[in-house]
């Protein structure tokens, strides 16, 4: 049972990035990206105003820079050949300034610096100054390059996504169970998350590594009428007779995310309900067809618009069909006509047409699936069917 | 029960606001910061890949601008005088060109315009123009004005945040509670996490709101000697007879935090862990003592490394003493030698001194405090002793 990616594969994606560097005579490289950190070091960190990098340089060194408070825990878990660390943020020298020096110290001054973000960014309070005010270097932007590296999962990966899928499944089946009329989402939500948890941890033992959430199960607020705002977030609500909800599921795995989402109705479900909830449902069989190597993630798109339009309901929609999903909850790219992407085996998608009815709510179902060789593949398993969704 | 700031006080931010803007020959504004627009127009999202921006004109009329999906959502819940919306990301039109649109019909071109950052930023695949490619104006950084406004609480902020320290201190009580040999911290946490939530909800009502979390409790992994590191995040430990165990404990409401942390002893404290803890006990009640409006919050920071240099201990300190906290879990300003801010009355801070000794563990209390007129009042409640941290 596989429950991290193996050390050598984390090397395996060092050295790829080094190779893309070289090809663009890139001499050395700066990242401050914590999903991309985490891709490339294995280092799980929570960030906060205190600035984190990750450089490789002209020997291909691989670096972290962080915090005196994440020192020995770098040493101890992250994939990398050095460790540096300032005393604090603010400090009485800014941590840039540290960083500075370090880089200086590796000769990075005057050299092809790659980077992806003029410097470090965080909401909680920080302020510095950024990269090019500290070194004079000749600075091409690499970014969005480690992005597209994750963009297509390694065997490993998905492994771990299809681990995901499983406890997401539970999640999402304990969550249905206890979904009656008269419970309040937040109780019904807690009672089905950590029952899940629950059985994860016992199932998977001590070898399990929680980054981020374990299992989990949630509504979003996407109950009754509500469920016609997407992510309508700030609710409190009790289940009533009829209502539609809309949900998701998922555990997390090693970083790895899953997306599982159905419409489901409280004991029963009127024709109008009935009448949406088949358009959602066909919508997604339209677009699991358009789904396969060499084509373009925009026909996804299109395939799909074009079926909305002709049953009728094109002013119901309000986002495209889905997002890339993996180490972060959406990534590119984007089943979107704007997105010209081509898809590839191992790239990993969520599906998700939906109508939004003001009113009456929102029909949503989500299934992650895999890019194959012939077409795709589902990773979620949950039911799909209308008879199977009905809380009883 | 105050659950949530009232639309007067969000109305007298923008006010506030807009009289800096003035103050500062400034006419207009684009915020991109998510906490910032929540704070100026209580519209809580769910943040993605689709950027989304708050803007005041030169009339002093607010706006947001946003992806379709939330549309509708932001006309209900959000105080502002205008919605504007883009069909999607990326889209067959990129989300900044509908924004320079915007932008340009409300006159901003050649106008004095404030902005935060300089563009929407966000690690989900998004990728675009920054404002000055998209619109001819004179650019004035106002980065961290609204930070600095939120940096002083109001009466209804800190209901708010005592609200938080309520139920974060039930939370801390069952984890205490079910904290015994044997068991995981996933079993532990997720345990009381849910009966805290629980009577959270029902105490409360539907008037709550959730905002992100609700109750919770945790260990971030410091558990026996992995509580040497400060945020270990990625364990999954079972408790011993002797463990040190590093605590968290908060509920979220309307967005607002607080922050509980104990140091704690599975069963029996050795005299090495009773040593260190009580230097960190004492740390904490120095911090304390120099907490006053009118002082710097580098003096706070001061005061505490004396201490533990006097203590013998300087080499066992991996951060400063605490920071601000409110919408976000870490603000500005901090307990930071390099912080020279001056407090003031309404600034709640955590005060969390801590030292880690590998192989014993790390000790660290946390607790929320408000500067007062007169000092500061502790607005977390929860034993700081030794003895009722014994955990049987």
């Amino acid at each position: 049972m596989l429950l991290a990616i193996p050390k050598e594969e984390i090397l395996e994606r060092q050295e790829k990035f080094y190779t893309y560097l070289q090809s663009k005579q890139v001499d050395c490289a700066v990242l401050f990206s914590v999903t991309d950190i985490f891709y490339l070091t294995g280092f799980h960190f929570y960030p906060t105003e205190r600035p984190i990098a990750f450089f490789i340089d002209d020997k291909q060194g691989t670096h972290l820079f962080l915090p005196a408070l994440e020192h020995e825990h770098a040493e101890s878990f992250a994939y990398v050949d050095y460790v540096h660390s300032y005393p604090e943020y603010p400090g009485l020298q800014h941590p840039m300034e540290y960083l500075k020096n370090v880089l200086q110290r590796l000769r990075f001054a005057g050299k092809k610096v790659g980077y992806d973000a003029i410097g470090y960014g965080s909401p909680m309070g920080y302020k510095g100054p950024i990269l090019k005010d500290l070194l004079q270097a000749e600075y091409i932007s690499i970014s969005g390059v480690i992005q597209e590296m994750r963009a297509v999962k390694s065997f490993n990966e998905i492994e771990l996504i299809k681990e995901s899928c499983r406890w997401g499944n539970l999640a999402h089946r304990l969550l249905q169970k206890y979904s009656k009329q008269g419970l309040s989402e937040i109780e019904i939500t807690s009672k089905a998350t950590t029952e899940a948890t629950m059985a994860m941890i016992e199932t998977l033992g001590p070898a399990y590594k929680p980054h981020g959430r374990t299992a989990y199960a949630l509504f979003r607020g996407q109950i009754g009428e509500m469920s016609a705002f997407p992510h309508a977030v700030t609710q409190n609500l009790v289940l009533k007779k009829g209502d539609t909800l809309v949900t998701g599921a998922a555990g997390e795995v090693w970083g790895y995310h899953s997306e599982l989402e159905r419409t489901m109705f409280v004991q029963e479900a009127s024709k109008e309900q009935e009448k949406y909830f088949n358009i959602m449902y066909e919508a997604q069989e339209v677009a699991f067809q358009a789904i396969k190597p060499g084509a373009a993630c925009s026909d996804v798109e299109h395939a799909v618009q074009t079926y909305f339009k002709d049953a009728g309901v094109s002013h119901l929609v309000q986002h495209h069909t889905g997002h890339a999903i993996g180490l972060l909850g959406h990534e590119a790219p984007f089943f979107d006509l704007g997105d010209e992407t081509i898809m590839e085996p191992g790239m990993v998608f969520t599906v998700e047409p939906g109508i939004y009815v003001r009113g009456l709510g929102g029909f949503r179902h989500s299934d992650t699936v895999l890019v194959t060789e012939k077409g795709m593949e589902m990773l979620t398993y949950y039911p799909r069917d209308l008879a199977s969704l009905i809380c009883h």
